[in-house]
């Protein structure tokens, strides 16, 4: 099956936002087997955009439309699409039922024009929106696959993955469903993974395994399509097995969670503190992590220590280190990972020092970074990482890794206990 | 004039990457007053390509193509709109002559595949790649207006800047030439903004003055055609004084830059030295300022100061303010930028506290803010700000109105002096 993504809204056509969600859905449908052939983006005017759908019909079997299902007057999607395949408009009971509890919930008046939103096409299948009001919907008409989405990511993304995958497992006729799962690995490259596994990709059938663009890090989708949930979850659950007995060293979590947010919730559930020495890095350790809400039972706070001065002066580093290792070294990792967790008071100490570029440091190539990790009880360690990005992909990186190195030793003092 | 952006290659259809292209170019031809009414993404496949160059055509004048000009087989952009449009494809000498520079100067070898990179459509204006191996070109055939350019953004968008505007101011056969100035706000709406200067924007010809999207900042691009660069830059200069009478109390810079970027330059002008205390942003204040190359001479470091007890025990904030105040507080915000200044010998000290939400803190909303600022010889002021966002939409704009009220507040001083 061919498919193609339409993203309605005049907003893009005048570079206000960027279509994310093409990026989003072609990444879903690539998973799930679908080949997407075409993105457009079309304004909010009638004309045209019945036009973009006539392109769309010629070339593609499956149509996705993003947009244009608010209340407003140049929301116009399923209007235009309803004259196009010739259905009527009708009222979703509980499409509105939503729509007037969400306002009872926010507090906010309901106008008229908010009812126009749980409009659904006759005959469609409905698609609920858990993240806000406009509700999505698929139908099928003379030989073509219609699935309407809202424009906002975090309502479109979560409807989605929890309706809009299980409605397209149903469009063959057949009562199987879709069901699939991400797996993420860091530490390892993509090439690399794929080696490991590259036999259980040739000859896959069901479940599909598809390696999908990960941003430093690798994942795997993993799709069973069954009638029966319980059935499709245990193909998926073996099939998992089989590729993480090769490649599980590197595996550190599900779907749409990260590093950060593993290493949040490993602290949390373990009672555990921690505080950041961040030179590299200037404190971008610590503006991830506490992006999270609820980050204030894990993380006290830290030091940016940009200047050598403020390593010795704030941070204790011995005048020694400095002259006989510099900045850029093991022992100065080592030192800055000690003394923050000692200042601050707290479980873990980690500490980033490197040299993000563009020039070297200290005779030291650009991508030199040490990661320093203290834990209470425990031997401090240092890893080394010879990166060779750019300043700010070095930076991204050693969070990653600092976060991987860190939620490994954790694990390991666990298992030794 | 409409326009088409058509974005060729398969990572875009992989979702492995998102389509930026289409919103920098849409975001300037807005700017120029070129109406775009359809972006297009079609994969690295001749026939497809072809479909889609033939539906443009129908509905658009000038027809913009973002990537596939690299060396590989992949890359077809050029050679199929040559066929399309019955065109050779010739060898530019300069073309090559930058790709054989650029090789030796990254000591490469250069392979023979990259001398197709060179090859040209016959008859077209080149524009040369300031930052990359692959020139664009632009090309007028049976009454449309193709225009070629790279893929990585890297390159095409200095490349649109330099060449592709100047090229596109040709197009109407005059030997007018397009001039534009880009003049950024900060700390007043959009909506206020366009309030003041109605009247011109109403009544604008030449030069023509664009608001443009501006993530919590806003923008006015004001446009003008001469043959004339030295006129056009004077036309230039005498509605940006008119616009800046009326609002130029929140005007900060030019084209390209930031707050962030403006704070730097003016503190490494006056050679001033900064540290900050962050609790609300958590790092990011400092992990911004950091991402630029050579920092290290403006900013010392700091305190990341999330727990209430960092904010006493490393900052030394009083237990009296703490206990009366709270930490989100005027008296909190002065005594941390001041003992942050102190603590690492810094002109500046700036300091962040307030609730980022999503719950409500000491009985003050989401979005209650306080920034510190001390400079030394200068009473400490404190800024509070009472934002509605998102927690990640407060601290990013937190960050800008600390970067806004310090260089306020620091140019104030120097006109005092």
């Amino acid at each position: 099956m061919n498919a193609e993504i339409i993203a309605v809204g005049s907003e893009l056509l005048l570079g206000q936002i960027v279509n994310t969600n093409a990026r989003f859905l072609s990444e879903q449908l690539a998973g799930l087997g679908i080949n997407v052939f075409f993105h457009t983006v079309v304004g909010d005017n009638p004309e045209r955009l019945e036009a973009a759908i006539g392109t769309a019909e010629k070339r593609s079997e499956l149509i996705i439309f993003t947009g244009g299902l608010g209340p407003t007057k140049d929301d116009l999607t399923k209007e235009t699409i309803a004259k196009h395949i010739s259905k009527k408009l009708v009222m979703d009971k509980q499409a509105l039922d939503s729509i007037e509890l969400y306002f009872k919930r926010t507090n906010r008046v309901m106008t008229e024009n908010n009812r126009k939103q749980a409009l659904v096409l006759e005959g469609s299948h409905v698609l609920p929106n858990d993240h806000g009001m406009a509700p999505g919907m698929m139908i099928e008409a003379s030989g073509h696959i219609y699935m309407l989405l809202p424009g906002p990511p975090k309502e479109m993304e979560p409807m989605f993955l929890n309706y809009g995958c299980q409605a397209l497992s149903g469009i063959n006729g057949s009562n199987e469903q879709i069901f699939s799962r991400v797996l993420r690995y860091f530490g390892i490259g993509e090439a690399a993974l794929e080696t490991e596994i590259l036999d259980l990709i040739d000859n896959q059938s069901n479940p599909t395994i598809a390696p999908l663009a990960g941003d430093g890090e690798v994942t795997l989708r993993i799709t069973a399509k069954h009638a029966n949930n319980a059935i499709a979850s245990s193909m998926l659950d073996e099939v998992e097995k089989v590729i993480n007995n090769r490649v599980g060293e590197y595996f550190y979590g599900y779907d749409q969670t990260s590093l950060l947010a593993e290493l949040t919730k490993y602290l949390k559930d373990n009672k555990l503190t921690i505080s950041a020495a961040e030179s590299l890095t200037g404190g971008m350790f610590q503006q991830e992590l506490t992006s999270i809400p609820g980050a204030s039972s894990v993380i006290k706070g830290g030091v940016v220590c940009y200047a050598t001065e403020i390593k010795q002066q704030i941070l204790q580093v011995k005048q020694a280190t400095i002259e006989n290792h510099g900045v850029v070294s093991e022992q100065c990792a080592l030192e800055l990972a000690e003394n923050v967790a000692r200042l601050f008071s707290t479980d873990i100490g980690i500490s980033y020092t490197g040299v993000a570029g563009p020039e070297e440091l200290e005779g030291k190539p650009v991508g030199t970074v040490f990661i320093g990790i203290a834990v209470k009880g425990r031997p401090t360690i240092v890893e080394k990482l010879n990166l060779g990005g750019s300043r700010e992909a070095n930076r991204v990186r050693s969070i990653k890794y600092g976060c991987y190195y860190l939620l490994r030793y954790l694990k390991e003092s666990q298992n030794a206990n």
